[in-house]
């Protein structure tokens, strides 16, 4: 990509100061690229201390028409934080305040924050930010919000736009501005709020969100249930959340991933029926709560599970847990790359979503781990290939293609929680009708006129296989399997 | 107001059929005003039968740039349904399909339904739709989420928002459009949908929604707590709070209140303690639920009360909701009208708010009766005037500025429910900076380009009293009270 002038970049080393922009080789290359590995070089990384730099750095970016890519942790999936149009990129993973106020349930935090952070210091004062990625070591709060992620927890406690109550930061033309307050009800005006929740960083750079917390519940406990086959598994998620059981996760693991994951063990989940589909169900709450909710999944599991395993203790949920927690590395003993789609399906279509699947490994002659979240039916479908053979790796992007034409099809989302970024964008219209996109790309135009804040992600069809793949570990890589016993 | 011409009228006609369009006198004045009491007449209703009916208005209204306004029940606070610069107004409120779906805990609505008839439909298949506008009854569900109505359930079950998965309905230019789908998560483009929430139908038109249900709580019970003065009970918040009890309501009824509701109903809430101000608590959910909320609730009160009662029945915790209920006709007892603000208020300020409301009294010279939600800091506040004596009115329109002015001090909003539509409309500059008006005026200008849905609404400050108000007898109008025994 052409770069901008070097007029603009001294112009911005004036007003903000040298040591704010990292122009190395090794800092621009860091901050080129995501999850999404694949690298577009910046021209340069700011790294703002004040209000002010950001001000400045967005009114000379609009000046000289500069791309502002906002960068927090980089975890993100979709390459919603790669440099896509070269440019500038903020980076503000170091913007790292966080206040909690018991007394107001609320968290004061900079985008910097990660997720992990953010709960661990609600924690301390009994409180709770339920919302769990699993990347939430290296996840920031600035990335969660642009891109409303999800988790674990989503079908009791919902996603991260239900817990944002205000935001503060900078419209990308350097005004800055304010969302909401921390208040508990706020109806005066358009809610600005929740259309930057999920924007991926196009309509705003964030400084300061208000985090609703909860109180932590006290106990959980984990159920580990055997079925006979991923159809099984899944027409039993109907009955449990008819039971009335108030589960905080439902996790859904597919014959294919328990087998992976068992292989990595050493060992498989249940000794009596090894080829099983899993569901792993968890509630949580006060011991009361626990006691009432415990007694209904375990007799919806008694009815429906061919076996199950229930936690007593802390150290037993965590070994019930090892199956899911295993999942992903495990998984690359079928391939040593993998493309990964976070699909939702509304629950009257999961038979369906268990046949497609079925027919994708067919078409696709690859093999598709599927696991996810059964609660609200965000699952994560992953096309296993070797990196080393082109035709696995085309196979894989038909599947891709196929996979989101089919779960539109089935009435569902292309994205639960990843977003659309670069690697979802040429399937934007698929979701949308063209009305849909004209008014969203209205907006973006209306608070960006300019086109400089992360242009080219969501709208622009891009596809991502025509860039270079990076070889980078990054922190969030699963280290490779040991090969299997 | 210049009303439109003729021809556009006439091409509507040709469009949609004569029997859609109702230019009575009678019909045009009945859509004029809402429950802010002013009337400008339209020049004519349309009462469109399907999707196309609306389309064809809305392509229509911006070929001759006819100023449209939306219509449900008509008891909007602030006169967001009055169309102010003339026009159509488009009658919805007879768009009244409801299905609910249990399975999937979802109730898919035309924008007509009312809000109780929304719960009614839900309580028949155990399910429960918690925002409960005191309108209810007449409230439609697109003017809800036109207003994101609140409620007095607001602390525990959050306001409509919270409810809204899923929209359809037409943009400004009368293209029709999805935003969201029945699903639990969706990451896919910007969240038009909580756009539309509180857009107080400047952005587009509603024709169905998807709403979240609840479990139905199995039972609930009431407590009415006394205080020695207003400022005693709103002190006394803060500690229930910090107890961990999950209310589900936390009405103030100040003094004042107390008073006239006691006049009314003929016998003080507390005989030893007529001259008090309340909290009226509710916890609700399973029998175990309530009892262990209801355990640490009585302990609070024990410590903070100077007295309280609770309800062992149904028909206890009516009698107790009694002096709540009669507040709002009892307050006419202060004067034949009045001007309503419904601020919201952080928690840290309740104290000053109470010192606000005590001078605010004195420089009025009127009496200010409040009662509200004290759960999330939406007050109601009440300035009482007769309607013969303009000095009264001037001074009490000189009070909500200074309400307002001195709540946006205090860290708190001109609305948390009743949005801010024409009434509120001199305010939105104090709430909002210049660049948080302008990012909202641009993402009206790019939905809307001819500006012709609901004009003149948020944006435009206009004085409501330069209207002649309207004396009519609305449904949800309080009768009269009795003369004082």
């Amino acid at each position: 990509m052409a770069q901008p002038s070097d007029k603009a970049l001294a112009a911005l080393v004036k007003k903000i100061g040298a040591r704010r922009i990292d122009v190395s080789q090794k800092g621009r290359f860091a901050a080129s690229y995501d999850s999404a590995r694949f690298s577009v070089m910046p021209q340069a990384v700011i790294r703002p201390k004040t209000n002010g730099d950001i001000r400045q750095t967005l009114l000379l970016a609009n000046r000289h028409k500069v791309p502002v890519t906002v960068r927090g942790g980089g975890s993100a999936m979709t390459g919603a934080s790669v440099p896509l149009k070269g440019g500038w990129v903020l980076d503000l993973s170091h913007w790292k305040k966080a206040r909690i106020s018991a007394k107001e349930s609320l968290a004061y935090v900079q985008p910097g924050v990660t997720v992990e952070q953010l709960d661990n210091a609600a924690a301390k004062q009994g409180l709770f930010y339920p919302p769990d990625p699993s990347s939430k070591k290296y996840a920031t709060i600035g990335g969660s919000i642009s891109t409303n992620a999800g988790g674990l927890r989503g079908a009791k406690y919902g996603v991260t736009r239900d817990y944002v109550v205000a935001l503060e930061g900078f419209l990308p033309t350097g005004e800055f501005v304010r969302w909401g307050l921390p208040l508990r009800k706020f109806s005066s005006g358009y809610n600005m709020r929740d259309l930057w929740v999920g924007a991926e960083g196009t309509l705003g750079v964030i400084t300061q969100a208000v985090m609703k917390l909860l109180s932590r519940p006290a106990m959980r406990k984990t159920f580990l249930c055997a079925f006979k086959n991923n159809a099984a598994a899944l027409k039993a998620v109907g009955p449990l959340r008819e039971s009335g059981a108030d589960f905080s996760i439902l996790e859904y693991i597919d014959e294919l991933s328990v087998k992976c994951a068992a292989d990595f063990m050493g060992r498989p989940a249940f000794q009596k029926y090894p080829r099983s589909a899993l569901l792993l169900v968890e509630v949580d709450g006060s011991p009361a709560q626990v006691a009432a909710a415990a007694k209904r999944v375990q007799a919806w599991a008694n009815t429906h599970a061919r076996a199950f395993a229930t936690s007593k203790s802390e150290t037993q949920a965590e070994a019930l847990w090892q199956v899911r927690r295993q999942c992903s590395p495990a998984m690359f003993y079928l391939g040593d790359s993998k493309l990964s789609e976070d699909v939702v399906l509304p629950m009257a279509a999961y038979e369906k979503f268990v046949k497609l699947i079925g027919e994708l490994e067919k078409t696709t002659r690859l093999p598709v781990p599927v696991f996810g979240h059964a609660g609200d039916g965000n699952f994560h479908v992953h096309f296993m290939y070797n990196r080393a053979s082109k035709d696995e790796r085309a196979r894989a992007e038909k599947g891709v293609k196929k996979l989101l034409r089919g779960v539109i099809d089935l009435g569902g989302a292309i994205s639960g929680e990843h977003g659309i970024g670069v690697s979802k964008s040429p399937y934007f219209a698929w979701q949308h009708s063209p009305a849909q996109v004209r008014a969203q790309h209205a907006v973006k135009r209306a608070l960006d006129p300019q086109n400089i804040l992360n242009p080219g992600k969501i709208f622009e069809a891009t596809n991502v296989a025509d860039f270079e793949p990076v070889r980078v570990k990054m922190p969030w890589d699963h280290k490779p399997p040991v090969p299997p016993r």
